[in-house]
């Protein structure tokens, strides 16, 4: 078995079954390593989330901060795991255990990166700091975001911050992360007049009357995308309408949708096109809306330059730059003025039974995180 | 209490529970009766459903038919119910019970109508039979449609056929049915490919890409209908598609719809033009059809005629013909060259609670049940 510091760290935190919104001991952990650093700890207990910002200064410059979470999602069909789930478990160089790849395989190269990099260059210039929260999977509205209000309240800026969320796909650092979409979901209910299919005269059908508005949602070309993002895309997840008796016109119909945008528009522009169109086909209609966060993209500037340069001499390879896939907590911090990327190990496992992460990704990613430190507080500052 | 015969047997029949396939006794009490008057008693009992096929031969002429059946739908919910469902109870000049008007009050009627018309005409010409089921509300695979296979096979034909369904609106006998759209149900299965969101271009959304074959069909005009019919309607009775959760394209579109068609069209031409219709969207999927029955008309002739003027002589209003509202078992005996007409109470509580029926529409319909007698099978003979 490996003795490698980072895997020893990341076993212990997979034995702590932090669930969202649980922690269950995980941040303690990491702030004693920090503390041992010289990391002043603050936790941020917010309802039921438990978050820690963690910071250590030293000289002038710009404030690094290393984000993250110690929750995970459910184990999901325990019948499925060939290892238990919060049981670290080792098969020919690969560690097994929820949270292994998402993301405590990245906290443990976080702090681990953190220790050989301060043991090294104990004057370096700015500052490094932690975020991290136990309510990224769940509804994040205790985590991240009330950190980052907290912390702009005291105007306390990051610079430079990494998101260790899974963004490699073959292998550790191809593919980084320099931007997210934007979400929005809206939950649509058109209102029609239920009765019998025998009498229709005395119905209103609202399948019949949303039909083409809906297919004209689908068909919108909402914009062209830009070089950092594809198009905005429009999907409808969920379309609900009838009683299940088969002689029954249904009253109502309720339409789910969610949209994926580019920072070629905003979820206010998305809201007036939608209700526009909905407004032509005289439907009788009510629509709440859900915003799940603005497109951010860091899509220049001195941290993209570090993270290329770090990857690049680990791996030998220059890492792809993307925006593509899901949200991350990135949304909440980029905001603030920061730059922002999402670095971490392959994703293929996540939210999945079985979910791994390579010992090599995890060395490979203790040193990406170490160099790209040096790049930015040492050689660059 | 009015001791009205067709009310006091009307009361008899509500008393037996016979929910669908259930009869509970009903054909026995019927067929006592209807032995007593020389009737020849046919019990044809197909799996849970007990049939009874009465006849009474006199002269040559005719074969006229009373159909209707024994099985009401279940109570529903009780503590709604004033009085019990299966306790007959009077209040007012009402009788209160499940399948009071539909439609055990006819079939007490056609009993009493019979027994007095043999009672003042014993050498009436023609014949008379009774065609009963206990499967009228539910499945109606095991009912009237076996019992005309079995008359078919023996080439036993119904010249003319009162069927009890409640067809009147605002008094008894305002309006009689003399025919029946047609009725045809898909069950349309959409197939895509689930994904997630965030990754479209590796999913295809069946509700986008059958939207606009959804509205294309709901604004087909399938035909203009006719004198009897109205044009036959389109609707879209359930539609389903999703997994609850917000963020993955659905794998599976599931629509079911229903047409309800006049004499202009048939099953075939319908089924040939959507399956057209879908097949031009090119759309990956598959349709299951359940045909319940053709259209069926009695434009004219001796029966539309007799009933007319019975009515006519009883309320002193002519009754309006219609076709319009669900289906029924005339479906079944019109196909054999049988002309059909469906006279009964009035349906406003039908399938409710409370269901009733007034007193005086049990003894005005005996009324003309007997009048239709007398036209056909004494004045018109």
């Amino acid at each position: 078995m490996s003795d490698h510091p980072t895997i020893a760290l990341t076993r212990e935190l997979i034995a702590r079954p932090s669930v969202t919104p649980e922690d269950a001991g995980c941040q303690q952990l990491i702030g004693e390593r920090l503390s041992a650093l010289g990391f002043n700890l603050e936790s941020m207990v917010f309802e039921d989330t438990t978050n820690l910002w963690a910071r250590r200064d030293s000289q002038a410059g710009g404030l690094f901060c290393f984000a993250g979470h110690t929750d995970v999602v459910p184990a999901g069909d325990l019948s499925k795991w060939q290892t238990p789930p919060f049981t670290p478990t080792d098969i020919d160089g690969v560690l097994y255990g929820r949270g292994a790849a998402d993301m405590k395989g990245s906290l443990a190269a976080m702090v681990v990166a953190t220790e050989r990099f301060i043991a090294q260059y104990p004057e370096h210039a700015g500052s490094i700091s932690f975020l991290i929260t136990s309510d990224e999977e769940g509804p994040f509205i205790n985590g991240t975001t009330r950190v980052i209000d907290t912390l702009e309240a005291r105007n306390e800026k990051i610079t430079w911050c990494i998101v260790g969320e899974p963004s490699s796909t073959k292998y550790c650092g191809d593919i980084i992360k320099n931007g997210r979409r934007g979400s929005l979901t809206g939950d649509l209910v058109v209102e029609g007049i239920q009765g019998h299919v025998a009498y229709p005269h005395l119905a209103r059908n609202p399948v019949h009357q949303a039909a083409l508005a809906l297919h004209e949602l689908a068909q919108t070309q909402w914009d062209q995308g830009n070089d950092y993002f594809p198009p905005t895309s429009f999907q409808i997840s969920n379309i609900h309408a009838g009683t299940g008796a088969g002689n029954v016109i249904p009253g109502v119909l309720n339409v789910q949708f969610n949209l994926r945008f580019s920072t070629e528009t905003t979820d206010q522009a998305l809201i007036e096109r939608i209700t526009q169109l909905l407004d032509s086909h005289e439907l009788e209609y009510k629509i709440d809306w859900t915003f799940n966060g603005q497109p951010f993209l860091t899509d220049s500037g001195s941290l993209v330059e570090a993270v290329q340069s770090a990857v690049t001499r680990v791996v030998g390879n220059a890492p792809v730059l993307s925006t593509a896939g899901g949200t991350s907590d990135g949304r909440f911090i980029a905001p603030t003025g920061a730059q922002v990327i999402e670095l971490g190990p392959v994703n293929a496992s996540i939210h999945k039974v079985n979910e791994h992460v390579s010992h090599d990704d995890l060395i490979v990613l203790t040193d990406m995180y170490e160099q790209t430190l040096i790049e930015l507080l040492v050689t660059r500052a």
